[in-house]
């Protein structure tokens, strides 16, 4: 089947092959050039977002957007600014591409290496917010990888300018390949790449839920991902009343929208300030549930759904059964409770007085975000840079054969070299 | 929906949570005790397995099975042998739960962990063999995982045994939580494993091709592993014909059923001893394929499909476009050719000059192979204990909150501790 979108993966993974052996120098000098281009050409990006705005503001009056979904879609001079600080930070990202895991002797002359490499085309299904662009076109970059990007159609001016900026100044660069970044504009190549999986090795869905489980149950490519952010905070027996209303008022109220806000609390029974709590979050202008329909949801505004229950192992239970796998936190001063709920919380993150709301890539140090998983395999919680990586292995030798070692005449020795 | 296997999964699920947090001295106890087990009940476990063999020997007669699986499901006092060994070498492994990735102080009181914890709940599906069972259920302890197991149905008898003696044995240790090992027997029970995605992490596949396809084309939970292993090598202009033949010989003839014995190979249309070389395979009872009707083909036994090229280049998109991405050589002492080889193949394992037999966990020293890896994510080539691994980040505080960074009342340090 050979479909418009088919086509795009294929050449995508050809360039992919070029583009893995690239030297870091060379793709920073790419990177540079990018950025250049879009203080260029600030002028055009206003210009033809300030179009998409409008006719996103037709959209919005006629409530077939949410505000949320316009207010993401505004570049401004700030806001560019920020795009542009984005791939300077990318330009300052260590490699990921090159790192020798492993460097071992398997017997003399026989020599094994593990090496990350870029895991080849990645596919990047997001939502309005045109920043994304140039974030993953710059990591893309950086890691090795190609990329088909989708973005969402009330930003669809804007995302072709930017990508056109970009790809205009790699033709500068002629020994930069072809087709490392692709775009797709419509729900029907969007179908199309779902189906790519001989030449695209990752989707990463950016946005809401819907769209991230619409991805996840539509696809047999590799999500990178979390549909879901219930995260839970716990607060303990003994918890410090103070550090509780601190806590969870910057975690459900700092940024409601967040996938890592908190949606649940569960206090202990013998907690004894529970009212002074409770007042205090209502006084936050934090709607309280007290028995919600479902433990297993997200509210993504000012409002939680509580719970009592009687130990740290319930609160664990209860965590593991209805929350999704994010982030999630105990506010204690019991040592053992707190490592027991740090070791059996299954989640990608697992807090102890803190708010849930660090759970972030740039907060983490990782110097940049591809994206937050809840998965078991490859990557979970924020991911970096080198979620965009895998590993090939190496072995140079001169002429040996497995029938020596089987038959006992040479054996291993395995000496790690680094 | 409640299905026999959805229970087995949500109990494993309650049981890996757990083992999680299980010590490495406790691990290592029960795996004493299970191959002390092994060797104690060894007349029982090859007295039910020769049961297994004669209904086995009726389907070979019968021509329902093939030789191959009935010469892999025989048991005896040196395989028994074997599989002790095994669980003594996965005693004697690093502990792949607990390691410390990740130590960063982001501010003052506030300490980041990357953590290493199993993977959770891990579907494993796998033909004939018995042996499998000992593995796996040793891996597993070792890393903190619970398992569904699903045998071939002619080591039906064997399986069950071989389980039912490893968990009698648990059952000897109260802290050692219940349900982590489970067996299922059934087609129609792989079938509901394969949808129990919201509790089974991963699902490692082992056996055939058609098999490992099958699971691919037929689940949405993460599957490690490679369907096919369509190895070659490319013979360099200026190869020693000497190396050339003695690899070769050793990639094809060591054991032609293997998933990284050659299948293909591509000859340098410069290379000067090319009808010397040829003669040299013929006279090791290798058959040459001179036009194959597909070069992504697995011969598995003393075939080679052949081919003329012009240039490692040509080699390399060759490969590319028509191997599994799993193990592919070129034998040559042109170090540029070798260096361009090493870089632009895109498989698991690139070798120079040394058989493709040796992509194994066992050779590359990883102590325990799960299996081999094909996949553009997770794990990649021979994949040992670490494979059913994951991490996950904790991070532990003094009531910090994100309003105070997001103001610049506060700032991020990131200070790595390790």
């Amino acid at each position: 089947m050979n479909t418009t979108v088919s086509i795009i993966a294929k050449q995508a993974k050809q360039a992919s092959n070029k583009l893995a052996t690239m030297d870091t120098k060379t793709k920073n000098k790419v990177l540079l050039a990018i950025r250049n281009a879009l203080i260029a050409n600030q002028e055009k990006i206003l210009e033809i977002n300030a179009q998409d705005m409008k006719e996103a503001l037709k959209l919005l009056e006629n409530k077939e957007i949410k505000p949320s979904v316009y207010n993401r879609l505004k570049l401004d001079e700030n806001k560019l600014q920020d795009m542009i600080h984005e791939i300077e930070g990318v330009i300052m990202l260590e490699d990921p591409v090159g790192k020798v895991l492993i460097e071992r002797e398997l017997d003399e002359d026989l020599i094994l290496k593990k090496i990350t490499v870029p895991i080849g085309v990645i596919g990047v299904i997001f939502e309005a917010r045109p920043d994304v662009i140039t974030q993953i076109s710059a990591l893309a970059i950086k890691s090795g990888n190609a990329v088909i990007l989708k973005g969402g159609k009330e930003a669809i001016n804007t995302n072709r300018v930017l990508l056109g900026i970009i790809n205009a100044t790699l033709k500068g660069f002629p020994e930069f390949p072809e087709n490392v970044l692709n775009q797709v504009y419509t729900h029907a190549e969007v179908e199309e790449m779902l189906k790519a999986e001989e030449d695209i090795d990752l989707i990463i869905p950016r946005g809401s839920n819907h769209l991230v489980k619409y991805i996840k149950e539509h696809t047999r490519i590799s999500v990178l991902g979390h549909a879901d952010g219930i995260c839970h905070i716990y607060v303990d027996e003994n918890a410090s009343l103070e550090l509780a209303k601190s806590v969870i008022v910057d975690a459900k109220c700092q940024y409601p929208a967040a996938c890592n806000a908190v949606e649940t609390v569960l206090i202990n029974d013998k907690f004894k300030w529970t009212i002074d709590l409770l007042n205090h979050l209502k006084n936050n202008g934090i709607e309280l549930i007290e028995k919600p329909e479902t433990y297993a949801y997200e509210y993504g505004e000012k409002k939680l759904a509580l719970r009592t229950v009687v130990s740290v192992d319930e609160a664990i239970y209860h965590i593991n059964k209805f929350g999704s796998h994010h982030t999630d936190c105990i506010i204690s001063r019991d040592e053992n409770n707190i490592k027991k709920f740090m070791n059996e919380v299954d989640s990608a993150g697992v807090y102890a007085n803190v708010s849930t709301r660090f759970a972030d890539g740039y907060r983490y140090g990782l110097g940049a975000e591809v994206g937050i998983s809840t998965n078991k395999t490859h990557a979970r919680g924020p991911v970096g840079v080198e979620g965009l990586t895998i590993y090939k292995y190496t072995l140079e030798g001169k002429g040996q054969i497995v029938a020596d070692y089987a038959s006992g005449k040479k054996s291993f020795h395995h000496k790690d070299l680094i």
